[in-house]
């Protein structure tokens, strides 16, 4: 059965031990007043919140399902007042621009409160999720009367948005969209800009569709009729779901709606829906034709939002096992029973079956510190005065946030199959939960851009682009910690493996940029072999600060609080003895080159026959 | 959507050009009659029948599943009409013993077919699977008068079998079960044997009750009264869900009944049910407290059946995934248009879709090749009039059988998933299929002993118990191999990458032995990357094998023949440039021993709070 409580002396440690939050926050204007007491009862506040009133409903969610009837989508029992609930506790409003009503959270806290919300209810937790991308689009690009109109619903949850961007026939290559948009005589009244009449067929737009709010908010992606071919020809376009009067308040229905919601293989709470704008009003959001780099805004947000999903996943699916793993008793320890008083021991004793819990923990927690440092990365480039700081944070997001949205939700998944393989033929029964954590894991592989896309994003923008200037702004980070610990003989051993792992990264990235030179497709060819490779990188990195941070806790943790520190050093013991030896093969793999893939025609790949 | 033709010509150059099938037929009596005319046959009419029959029933069995009302299991609309078909046709008996009416196949052959059941509808092909081995285990242990009455009627599919072994509390560690048999007065008058009353629960009974047939065939392990405690304690019983009269025809039904069915993560059309035995009559199969040996007889069958669910998925899950992708059009060629008529390029023009493309294929080629020299060592074992031979092949089917159940299933999983990532979004939509595959490969992890299991039976077993004998009878084979293609300039790449991987092996083997005599948790410490790397090396020498036949092939090759030859040497260079190397990171795993897993104590593993 689900078992589920919020990470929280994790979080804390993360935050407070290894990134000094509450140092970072001081440091900028828009957060100084963001200390450790305000964000441990944020924390507490969402993990009761979250575990009250989301998780009862998630096995019920998954088995009701959203359903769909005469335009209209109803969720599951209890997704309303839940709903209700986190919208009047200000939780849709987190992250969002206090000058309209959002709350001023820092990303580096508020992964934590979404890691959460994943954890205890994926499907429900799209809803906000979609939420907050639309908001912070909304607030860097709309003009300043969008802002003042929808920003103030949509942070209190009265409203809430969705991102319409997939068309049948496209999903990656959103160059080839149809849906057109053109000029509607006179302005919108109520915002005092220029009108537009939308007409086409969106595809997969979660919460595109619901009962659980008054208005719905659409960014939606669309061609004006003097638009250029390809990505430099999309506009984006805000379209209310309801027309608004004089006082901003819903009226008539606009020309948009619901044609039917997706059966999917899981998140089947989560409206995902087909919407027809049939000459729906719509108002511009940013420049003509710049609609793709204003929804890029957002996408770093999200994609790290996404790599959430594959840790909240991969993190309730641990505790579920292993409550299941420590009532569970089959067969006897190789070194001889552990649980002589019983029939069997505790499967735990098995090294194979300690072996998948380890490795499903130490993705979570090597994942959980991930997050927040990407966060950070985050709150640098949104709030930080110094220009250098900003800029290198700005690198670092570039570099990281494909590596954090595939690997999060890569490891994830494998993370829930793993745990449910904890349960044995358990596991695949639907009422032990097991099995909805990894159907709802798998779609975060896939949506918000697939993990090849990240990858080639990856290879392609964020390392053959700049000629390797963000590895090597990595690269300067990561020797600034080897420098600082260089005199710590505790740490060495992940000093050491730290370094291999770095010389590798800048050794691989240094041959791959030769070689793409002379053929673009050896960057195809790596593309998902270099994320894995940098990811293991950026996670020994991780956990050279985790290590030193635990060291230190532990030489000042009395008795009773040595376990946690004593663990942590540890997990982190098992990554580098037995997970990080996969960087070698993947940097063999990557040698390979593209020539085994490109021997093949395109006809080749049909059965044989 | 699926599409899908039996890999036949494939499957022939398996059986014909790499392992010689009729002269290998030829050189036993019990086969002596299987030529390549016949072989042929049975393949076309076994691809026709599973395509015609089962494919247009894989989506909706799954929609609407197996029901349970009243004691009572339904199969989904169209099963129980497919069956008939398949029964008719003599399917039932494909590999069944002739003297009992059997058709005598050998399992070189048949685990082509069997790939096509799963292939073409996986819940269905669960109910003639476990009728094979429980046919089997008849066979092989029960008394004369039993497999008279019996095994005519399971070989024509008049009535289907089940095997009952896990119970609630125990699904690895059987020795636990509580199943108790008691002695009844008088003989079966049909039978001439013993009578016992059988009284206990089993759950997870695939088949355990439905509508295809008039009468299942319970075997079911549990405990005589004088039963020593632990695994050496169980017997083996038929229990007939009907009664049979003097003619053998079933009349009064017996007391075995169904509580329920599962609901599960996929395998939906397929009963999984809780059985309750409350006085069943049954007789006895084998000697008292030797069940689970005779168990045993039939688990290196049914695990290689299980090895062909996961290669059968993860066949059907590519031809759909080609299917969709050579349609699908999303961006360019990164060496420029390649469709340049068209608004985009076929997926297929980008490095990292054809390195999932040919990930997914180069694990199902491999594996179907694997299936067939698995099935060779089987019929050698039961056929094969040299005891040297036998002995031999015996050796390699003890070492081989836990690699292929494993192996199988957990690359056959991965094969499904990759390939439902080939579709993007379409993947995770029900309608596509796709994510069917997924559901439906998960479970072939788990069942018939969890691939953890097989991995602990490969090291302790099959590897320490015999000090590595069974590995050196291997190494042998490869050498042989290695030998015979020392001139072979073509093959040479392939010859060095088997030698290195076979010098991996022997030495990981050798340096486990001794760790494992001072600490027997080394074993499972290695056990699931040592299953792994062992494979890689015996897929190293299928490889070696594969890539003679293909020279070999090219040469005598027309124009119009060379293409498949071609594609076989470039997806085996693949597997040595882009798989192989993972090998080296297994061996670092392991080396890195059972420390890092045996810090953590019980307790340890609790989520942190």
């Amino acid at each position: 059965m689900a078992k589920y409580q919020a990470p929280l002396k994790d979080a804390r440690f993360i935050l407070d031990e290894v990134f000094a939050a509450e140092q970072e926050w001081a440091d900028m204007a828009a957060t100084e007043e963001v200390n450790v007491e305000l964000a441990e009862a944020i924390l507490e506040e969402g993990a009761r919140v979250t575990q009250a009133e989301l998780l009862p409903l998630n096995l019920s969610g998954d088995a009701e399902g959203a359903r769909f009837e005469n335009g209209h989508v109803t969720t599951p029992k209890g997704f309303k007042e839940a709903y209700r609930v986190l919208a009047e506790g200000g939780w849709m409003g987190l992250g969002g621009n206090p000058e309209y009503g959002g709350q001023g959270m820092p990303k580096m806290l508020t992964v934590a409160f979404e890691e959460m919300l994943y954890a205890t209810n994926t499907s429900f937790a799209l809803y906000p999720a979609l939420n907050a991308g639309a908001c912070l689009a909304v607030d860097s690009h709309a003009p300043e009367s969008v802002k003042q109109v929808f920003l103030p619903r949509m942070y209190a949850g009265d409203w809430l948005g969705t991102m319409c961007l997939t068309e049948p026939h496209c999903g990656t290559d959103l160059g080839l969209i149809r849906t057109r948009a053109e000029s509607l005589e006179g302005d919108d009244p109520l915002l005092g800009l220029p009108r537009y009449r939308l007409t086409g067929t969106k595809i997969w737009i979660t919460g595109g569709e619901h009962d659980m709010v008054d208005n719905i908010v659409h960014l939606v992606l669309a061609k004006l009729p003097d638009a250029p071919p390809g990505t430099r020809g999309i506009s984006l376009f805000l379209v209310s779901k309801h027309l608004l009067d004089a006082d901003g308040q819903p009226t008539t229905p606009n020309a948009v709606s619901c044609g039917s919601i997706e059966h999917k293989m899981g998140i089947k709470g989560s409206a995902t829906c087909v919407m027809n704008f049939d000459g729906a009003e719509g108002v511009l959001i940013g420049e003509p034709h710049q609609g793709l780099a204003a929804m890029f805004t957002m996408m770093n947000y999200e994609r790290l939002s996404i790599g959430l999903q594959g840790l909240g996943l991969g993190e309730v699916a641990y505790q579920s096992a292993m409550d299941f793993a420590a009532e569970r008793l089959q067969s006897r320890a190789p070194t001889g029973a552990k649980a002589p008083d019983k029939p069997a021991d505790p499967i735990l004793v098995h090294p194979d079956v300690r072996r998948m819990a380890l490795e499903v923990r130490v993705w979570n927690e090597t994942g959980r510190a991930f997050a927040v440092f990407v966060g950070q990365q985050l709150d640098r480039v949104k709030y930080h005065a110094d220009d250098a700081v900003k800029a290198d944070a700005d690198a670092l997001v570039q570099f990281m946030t494909p590596i954090a949205k595939a690997l999060l939700t890569d490891r994830g998944f494998d993370a829930t199959v793993m745990a449910q393989q904890l349960y044995g033929g358990n596991g695949y029964c639907v009422e032990w939960g097991a099995e909805q954590y990894v159907r709802d894991a798998r779609i975060a592989m896939i949506y918000e851009g697939t993990n090849g896309i990240q990858a080639m994003d990856l290879v392609g923008r964020k390392l053959y682009r700049n000629r390797g200037a963000h590895v090597a702004s990595f690269a300067a980070l990561v020797r600034a910690e080897l420098e600082r610990q260089a005199d710590d003989a505790q740490t060495r051993p992940f000093a050491e493996a730290c370094k291999t792992e770095l010389a590798r990264l800048e050794r691989v990235s240094e041959q791959l940029l030769a070689r793409a030179d002379d053929n673009p497709e050896e960057l195809g060819a790596a593309a998902c072999d270099y994320l894995n490779l940098a990811g293991l990188c950026v996670y020994s990195y991780l956990w050279l600060r985790m290590a030193r941070a635990a060291a230190h806790g532990l030489a000042q943790a009395g008795a009773s609080g040595e376990g946690f520190y004593r663990r942590k050093l540890a997990l982190g013991e098992y990554f580098v003895a037995r997970v990080l030896p996969r960087a070698v093969a993947l940097e063999a793999q990557i040698s390979a080159g593209a020539a085994p893939l490109m021997a093949f025609s395109l006809e080749d790949f049909a059965p044989e026959q």
